[in-house]
C-alpha cells in the first residue's frame, strides 16, 4: 500500500494557490479570508473523502475515518495556517499528507479496528495571535480557553471574533479526547536532513521553547532640538537588548538559539524620538536549564539597558513549552516504516515548535520529518522535493496503519 | 492694534477637536480625512475673513487680504498636518495666529500697501509622505513636482492620489511667487524659552538637516531550527547601527543631534529570523561640515555592521536642507515687535526644520517661537500657555503691519 504522489501533488499546487505570494510563497496568516478559503477546500476534501468532519470551539477541524472497533482513533495532522511571506510546506503538507493517507485507506478499502483521522489546527504559527500553537495548546488544557479566545492581533482583533467572522468558531469542546496516537508529518525546517543526504527524519522530540515581550517606555520628542543630554529614547535601549540576545547565545553557546523577530517602534516616523519600543525573543534549547539561563541574563541586559538610557521597561515572559519526548511506540513504528520503505533516515530533534508537542501531553506522538532546502522556512524560498514529500507520506501511511492495528491481511497489503 | 486673545483661543479648541486623541493631543497625519476636515474648517473661516482663497498643485492653501498698492504681498503660514501621536500646537498655531492677525487688520481696517496674506502647507511633518516640509521644498523648486507626487505611504498610496481624495488637488502653479516677506509663528519645541522665562524667540535661522534611509537585507528563516552560525538577521545589524547613530553623536559631541525615529522589520513576527529591516538616520546640527562628518561615520557603521553578520546594506542619504540664516529686515521687525510688546524675548536658532526654511530661498523670511513645556514636542504632552501664545501672536501682528508698509495712521494705532 503507498500514496498517491500525482494526487497528493495536485492538492498541494490548489490549496498552494490560495494565499500564494507573487514570488510563489504563501501569505495565508490564521484567521484571513484566504485562510477560511483554504479551509473550505480542505472541507470539502475531507468530505468527498468520506470523513465525519467536526469543528471545534478553537476552529481545530476534525476528520475521522471509522474504524472497524470502538476505539481511540489515531489521528494525524498540522496547521493550515502560514507566516505573512511563508513557504508551500510549512504545515499544510503535513495536513495534505494525512488526507493522502485516508484517501489510499479509502481506495484500499483498508480496514482498521481503531478510527483513523486528521486534524487541521488553527494559529499555530502565532504570526498573527500569540502565542503559537495556541489551539493545542488549549486542547491540551495547558491555554484557558478564555485566554486564547481574547489573543488579539496588532489591530486589536480577538481571535474569538475572528473565528467566528470566517464561520470556524465550532461547539465541539476543545478538550483532550481519546485517542490512540496522534502523528504529525512536517518540513525539517533545519539542514540536517539535507546535509545528511537522508529524505526522513525520524523525530524523538522537541526543544524547550520560551517566549519572552519586551516593552521600553521612554519619551517621545522632537527629533530636532531635544538635546542629547536630555534624551529618553526607547528604540536605543530596544537596540542595545537586541544586541545583547545575541550576545547571550554567544555566551551560552551549545544548541542554545535566541531570536528578536519582532520589533514595534512608537510612533515610528523619522522626526521623532521613539516614545515606546516593544519586542519579541525566542529562546530554544533542548536543556531547560539552558533556557532559565537565558531568561535570567534577558532580565539583566534589560535592566542594564534601561537604567543606562533613564527609562522604564517590562519583561513578560509569557510562553514556555518545555522539552518534549515523544513516545517510544509511536517513534519505533515511524523508524519502522521508513525501514519497510527502505530510505535513509536519522533520529531527530525539532528545533521548531509543533501542534505535536502540545498533542504529546495527551496521547502517544511522534513526527516525521522531511529534509527542507538549505535549511529554510518561514520564507518564500521554502522547498521540499517531491521525491523526499513521496517517502514521507508513505511512512505516514505504513505508522499509522500500524498504529490503527491494521490486521495482517492489511498490513500484508501495506507492507 | 492687538490680537483678540479669546477668538484665538477659541478658533485652538475648534481646530483642535479636528483628529483630537483620548490622551489630548493631535491625531491629524497629512492627507487624511481629519486632514481634510480641518483643511475645511480653515478655508470656511478664511473664506469668513474676505480672504482670496486657492489652493496649489501641492494643496497649500493660501489665502489673501488685498493692499492698497499692487504690491507682492506679505505672507504669514505654517502646516495643519501633525504627527500620529502628536500635540495641538506644532503647526496648526502658526495657522491659527497667522488667520487671527488677518481678522484683527479687518477689525481695525487697517490699510497696508502689501496685501497680508496666509499660507497653510501640506504634509510640512513629513510623517506619511517622505521627505518633510515636501509642499514649500516644491514651492523653492528644491523638489521636483513629479518626485513630491510620487511619494508613497507605508501602504503604498500616492501623494498626489490622496490630495485628491481630499479635494485638495489644486491648479495653482507651485512655485515661487512674488513675496515680500514670509513669517511663521512656532512652537520652539526645545527647553531653551522655558528654561530662561522668555516668552518669545526671535529666529535667526534654522539648523542644517540630513534625513538618511538604511535598508539591511537579511536572510529570513526559522527561529526555531536554524543554527545560529548560520543566520544573517537584519535586524542585528539594524541594533548594532542605531547603537552606532547614539555613538556618532557622542563622538562629535557639540550642537550634533541624531535619531533613529522609525524602524521597520520584515516579517516582524517572533518566530522568523527579520529578513529585512529599514530605519530612519536624522542628523541634525548648526554647522554643515558636521553633517558631513556623521554621514560618513554612519556610512562605515553600516558597512561594518554588514559585514559582521553577512549581508547586504544600503544606505540613501535622500534629503538634505542646509543651514538657513533668516533675513536680516525680518528678524530686526520681530525683534522691533517684542520690543514694543515690552515682553522677554532673545535670538534663538531652530533645531527643527520648518517650511520657513525652503520659503528663505523664496523670499525674506523669519520665524517667531514660542515656548514649549518642558521642551517638548511631537508628542500628546506638548503645551504653550495662552499668555505666551499671545505675545506670539502680537509679535506676528506687528511685526507684519510693519513689513506690509502700515503707514504712519495704522502705524499709530498699531504701537
Amino acid at each position: 500500500m503507498r500514496i498517491n504522489r500525482a494526487r497528493l501533488a495536485e492538492s498541494m499546487d490548489a490549496l498552494g494557490r490560495i494565499g500564494e505570494t507573487p514570488r510563489g510563497g504563501l501569505n495565508r496568516v490564521a484567521l484571513t479570508d484566504d485562510d477560511r478559503r483554504g479551509r473550505d477546500l480542505l472541507v470539502r476534501w475531507m468530505k468527498e473523502a468520506g470523513l465525519a468532519v467536526t469543528v471545534d470551539q478553537m476552529g481545530n477541524i476534525f476528520g475521522v475515518r471509522p474504524g472497524t472497533e470502538a476505539r481511540p482513533p489515531v489521528f494525524m495532522g498540522s496547521h493550515a495556517d502560514s507566516v505573512p511571506t511563508g513557504g508551500k510546506y510549512d504545515g499544510q503538507l503535513g495536513v495534505l499528507c494525512a488526507l493522502e493517507t485516508l484517501r489510499t485507506l479509502n481506495e484500499r478499502g483498508a480496514r482498521t479496528p481503531h478510527p483513523v483521522g486528521m486534524i487541521v489546527f488553527t494559529n499555530e504559527e502565532g504570526a498573527r495571535f500569540q502565542p503559537a500553537m495556541i489551539a493545542s495548546g488549549v486542547m491540551a488544557g495547558k491555554i484557558p480557553l478564555e485566554d486564547a479566545y481574547n489573543a488579539r492581533d496588532r489591530d486589536g482583533r480577538r481571535l474569538v471574533d475572528e473565528l467566528e467572522r470566517i464561520g470556524y468558531l465550532g461547539s465541539e469542546p476543545c478538550v483532550p479526547r481519546p485517542m490512540r496516537a496522534y502523528l504529525e508529518l512536517h518540513i525539517e525546517q533545519g539542514p540536517i536532513l539535507e546535509e545528511e543526504h537522508l529524505p526522513l527524519g525520524v523525530v524523538e522530540g522537541i526543544v524547550a521553547i520560551a517566549w519572552s515581550r519586551v516593552t521600553v517606555h521612554g519619551v517621545q520628542d522632537h527629533a530636532g532640538p531635544t538635546p542629547m543630554r536630555t534624551r529618553h529614547d526607547a528604540l536605543v535601549v530596544a537596540a542595545e537588548v537586541v544586541g545583547g540576545v545575541r550576545q547571550i547565545a554567544r555566551k551560552i553557546g551549545g544548541d542554545l538559539v535566541a531570536t528578536v523577530g519582532r520589533l514595534d517602534v512608537v510612533p515610528n516616523i523619522p522626526n521623532a524620538i521613539p516614545g515606546r519600543a516593544s519586542f519579541s525573543v525566542d529562546f530554544r534549547d533542548p536543556r531547560e536549564s539552558t533556557l532559565d539561563r537565558a531568561l535570567s541574563m534577558l532580565d539583566r541586559v534589560v535592566r542594564a539597558a534601561a537604567k543606562r538610557e533613564g527609562v522604564r521597561a517590562e519583561v513578560e515572559h509569557y510562553w514556555r513549552v518545555p522539552r518534549t519526548f515523544f513516545d517510544r511506540e509511536v517513534v519505533d513504528a515511524v523508524e519502522e516504516a521508513a525501514l519497510t520503505l527502505g530510505c535513509g533516515h536519522r533520529r531527530i530533534l525539532s528545533g521548531a515548535g509543533h501542534d505535536a508537542q502540545y498533542m504529546a501531553a495527551i496521547c502517544p506522538t511522534g513526527m516525521i520529518f522531511v529534509p527542507s532546502r538549505a535549511g529554510r522556512s518561514h520564507c518564500e524560498e521554502e522547498f521540499t522535493d517531491l521525491d523526499d514529500i513521496e517517502h514521507g507520506a508513505n511512512a505516514l501511511l505504513l505508522a499509522c496503519a500500524r498504529l490503527a492495528g491494521a490486521g495482517p491481511a492489511t498490513a500484508g497489503r501495506a507492507l
